[in-house]
């Protein structure tokens, strides 16, 4: 199955598309970060915040009083971005440096979560993101608390990934230099977890 | 020395404000991705790209045909928004779960660059961030490679850091509970390159 093609959602290198749901809900599913494109007044933001997905939607939540969310829940076209850097691609030409990666765009509206089931659903799962089976483990908020969080779904359905894999690409100029040209893979890496 | 305080880069949330220089200009040296964000005809995009900084400008690049580079040329507004996750803050009670973080926004137009030499030094402090050095080691743009690339200054003035740091923050209700809390650090780690 595939993510909706639309024209804002096209991506311009055609062999570094990807609209498959497989991959779009992987590349979701393990980075922790995204990044909401908005605009008020005409005026665009970009703010990174935590999500999670659950099936083809993608949830974030904040402070019921803080701007991303107020506007978000409004209703305003938003276009999130999330991408996972996998190496750095050092060619022998510096014009051929690169970098290997997983993103997706999604664009859309927020709908705000009202009903109570979706919304322990969606904050139960974002803190799943840190930890999984985490929700289960700490205390579940109460009503105090869930009234101060606002939840905004994002339906994943116009969005497209785009990747890079593999080793450079130097042309037949390049190729011949003595150069150490090559992969250098990074991840983000858990330390050893500090006790409050 | 701080970076220009405007009302659009204010910092909401003003415990995790940071407007010092120092601090705005380590977070764009670590990161190896920002988030440009921009308007085409009423659509917000986010794009994330590579970029470096030199001095007080922050360099982006692209093919001279890309669609974030010949807008960005045209000289519309831009957020860019820079972060790098550093942990992941578990709490006794699901509410109090955070995230440390450390993060940039800045506001501004791109001016696209002209100059040769210019050009060159942008490049170079680009391809340097795989490595530091490797603009050294690698064979050079030629005329032709500076021709198909596109060099876009923003100016790091008006912007705004934001981070949390330190171990989560339970309640008094949620304290007294038997669960573990505390921060997982995470950080984006280089591993063994692999050669081409």
């Amino acid at each position: 199955m595939a993510v909706e093609n639309s024209a804002r959602a096209k991506v311009r290198r055609k062999d570094r598309a990807n609209y498959d749901r497989v991959f779009v809900n992987a590349v979701l599913d393990e980075c922790l970060l995204c990044h909401v494109g908005f605009v008020v007044q005409g005026q665009v933001y970009v703010i990174p915040t935590t999500y999670a997905r659950v099936g083809e939607t993608l949830y974030v939540h904040g402070a019921a009083a803080s701007r991303l969310m107020k506007t978000l829940a409004e209703g305003v076209e938003v276009c999130v971005e999330i991408t996972i850097l996998d190496g750095l691609v050092l060619a022998k030409s510096a014009f051929h440096h690169s970098m290997n990666y997983r993103s997706v765009v999604v664009f859309g509206r927020a709908r705000e979560v009202s009903a109570l089931d979706e919304k322990r659903r969606a904050l139960d799962a974002i803190v799943d993101r840190a930890e999984p089976g985490r929700a289960k483990v700490a205390r579940a908020p109460n009503g105090k608390e869930l009234k101060a969080t606002r939840v905004l779904a994002v339906p994943i359905e116009e969005a497209s990934g785009k990747s890079r894999t593999g080793a450079p690409i130097d042309d037949a100029e390049g190729s011949a230099l003595d150069v150490w040209a090559g992969v250098v893979p990074v991840q983000l890496t858990r330390l050893a977890p500090v006790r409050a």
